[in-house]
């Protein structure tokens, strides 16, 4: 492995070495309003996949993030490609032309090392997830996350995009197969049979943990989401779009990490943020925010010009069948948010990689009947996801579950 | 364009320079016992997209078949790329790997000069659609067909291939775009809209033309249709299944024509073949033949060794749970081919191509009889197709249709 990448000219970074790296590379210095002489180096231990580095000079700082040929916080036992740093610098520059405002900018790439470097998002931002855990209140964050989601998805489909167009980024992002694949196994597939990586809050959630295995309409419903996010090029969604990747001041969202990005159901990223805040509700006895999915109707009526074919005006042809019609089409993605959201939660309480809402109450027996909580409303939308017409029926249910 | 096509090392060859490309052609030579001093050759009139040549020694015959940079039957104001002999080769060869019984071999394969080299299909085969119309019965055709889209659609698809060799070919057959494009704008724009392709029993069908255009139940669903066809990439379908791209005997059925083919929903095809067996019966007040759909489930229980992770026997590990499953994802595909199968029907009523089988019928207005009431059905099942439980269900709803 380590030969193969040296001789595509890869080798990772250690402080030293990317303070000259960053000397060499105009791009890079630039950003730091060419003071490079003295750079201040700090890793920031909590990526999961990659390494990154906050690099500042008096005159401003950029953020420096490597890939390395394994999972991070594995270790060289999970190997993962590099070329997830493609993609993700990919999606980084497709999604921040269309919403410039809620993704930092990519200031440069370097295939061949599998780096890229970004804007520094500077404090007091933080990460969502722990400004929701500390019981911050965010009064934008539905307006910024409906304006990205609307704009990230809407532009990448065939509501905008002709198929000429779309079928060329579908390819594209077709090689990013591997990020797919390990999406497969920890959302669609270990929480639903035995496998080594599965974790739960035991002894307490033992047989919670055990139900889902044996739950055969849970399973014949995951089923149809599997291969309803491998086969379907929807859009090009950030695929992985929960609390943890997104930073948040009271005034300003930023999405980032966007490294399992490719074609997919528009829904797999609005369930996710949606199943997340689920979660910090049930994890806080708080109040979840919700997105607001008439964005996508003001998009839909306000871009008319552009490529896409799907609704053609000639046929679309009248208020009440456009109106009909988009209902029934947001209608499917609230189904397809609330099927994908459902099994998100599900994963981060008896699969692999937890989240730090739950994580974070000490008192384990509290700690799991908060876990049960969700576990079952999450198993509840997802086997009756078709019955919800609106947002505000899932937020009903939500709240009924947790008032039992 | 003639320009860049020479520059290519494209010309379009006549019988004579066809004759000596075959000489000067190794494959081809000998697929005609290597007697190519003597070589008859036959232009078969009637490729609506290509040029195809009968080409015989006295030792043996093959086929020859050129795209042209344009339509055949409309000429070079309607271009369409090349490129589609190399997706036709390709499906041919691939499907012909996969079931060997109903495909010819390819000999050759020229891409620069779009030129296919194929088994000939010897009489007494003939295209089906001419043989339904004479009203002849094909015992076998029901088994062959079957097998045809058990094996092509099966294995091509998630239900036996592994995500990442499934995203490779999905990338590949992306670029039959063009193809694509042509299917979006004949099965799913035109027949919607006023557009000056579309052609009609005129004046006998001017208001079920109209009819169709005012409906807007019908567009709701026909949109869904359109993205799902676009989108979904479930497996390799032939792209132009009806009774026109199939030759028969009693005894044999070979599937020729995929020059459509690229990674779409399986109901396509089986909706394609389903929609002309019953535009035949509609026009001759006959039987339709149908498809066994049991073929699939043997398919998936007797290739449980392949790398498809669609449905983990570890998650799936019970009988009654795959069974369950395997009901679920068949009566989908139920839906999904009645619903593209009523497209490709009223399609060839109210669209650009019609088909022999009403064609066929001298008089206008019996003609057109027959005409409303295949159309008539078509709209019923498009519009209702979710609450057929099997394809029994479908036939006797085909046939009441007909006796009202």
């Amino acid at each position: 492995m380590a030969a193969a990448d040296e001789a595509q000219g890869f080798r990772p970074l250690d402080e030293a070495s990317l303070v000259a790296y960053i000397r060499a590379t105009p791009a890079l210095a630039a950003s730091l309003g060419g003071r490079v002489d003295d750079l201040a180096v700090k890793e920031v231990g909590d990526g999961n996949l990659n390494f990154v580095y906050i690099v500042s000079s008096d005159a401003g700082s950029v953020v420096v993030k490597q890939a390395l040929p394994y999972i991070r916080c594995v270790g060289d036992s999970w190997p993962m490609t590099r070329e997830r740093a493609y993609f993700e610098a990919s999606a980084l520059r497709e999604h921040g032309r269309l919403c410039p405002d809620h993704v930092p900018e990519v200031y440069h790439f370097d295939r061949a090392m599998s780096l890229i470097g970004m804007r520094y998002i500077k404090p007091p931002h933080i990460i969502l997830r722990k400004g929701l855990i500390a019981g911050v209140e965010y009064p934008l964050l539905a307006e910024h996350m409906s304006d990205y989601m609307a704009k990230t998805l809407f532009f990448t489909s065939l509501l905008y995009n002709s198929t000429t167009e779309h079928k060329k980024q579908v390819a594209r992002y077709c090689e990013n197969v591997e990020m797919c694949r390990l999406t497969e196994q920890v959302v669609f597939s270990d929480p639903y049979m035995v496998s080594k990586y599965n974790r739960w809050n035991s002894p307490f959630l033992d047989k919670d943990a055990e139900a889902v295995r044996e739950d055969d309409g849970l399973k014949l419903e995951i089923a149809e989401l599997k291969s309803m996010f491998i086969e379907r090029a929807q859009a090009l969604i950030h695929g992985d779009l929960h609390t943890g990747s997104i930073m948040v001041t009271p005034d300003s969202t930023q999405v980032i990490d966007p490294e399992f990005a490719f074609y997919a159901p528009m829904g797999y990223d609005i369930g996710a943020f949606l199943g997340n805040l689920i979660l910090a509700y049930f994890a806080q006895d708080g109040h979840a925010d919700q997105t607001n999915d008439r964005k996508a109707y003001k998009q839909w009526n306000k871009h008319k010009d552009g490529n896409g074919e799907a609704y053609l005006p000639a046929i679309y042809n009248n208020p009440e069948l456009l109106s009909d019609v988009q209902k029934k089409y947001m209608t499917g993605l609230l189904h397809d948010s609330l099927g994908f959201g459902s099994a998100k939660m599900i994963r981060r309480i008896v699969g692999i990689a937890h989240v730090e809402d739950f994580d974070s109450i000490e008192d384990a027996s509290k700690r799991a009947s908060c876990e049960r909580r969700a576990l079952d409303c999450a198993k509840a939308i997802l086997k009756g996801r078709r019955q919800f017409e609106s947002i505000e029926q899932v937020i009903v249910h939500v709240q009924s579950v947790n008032h039992d």
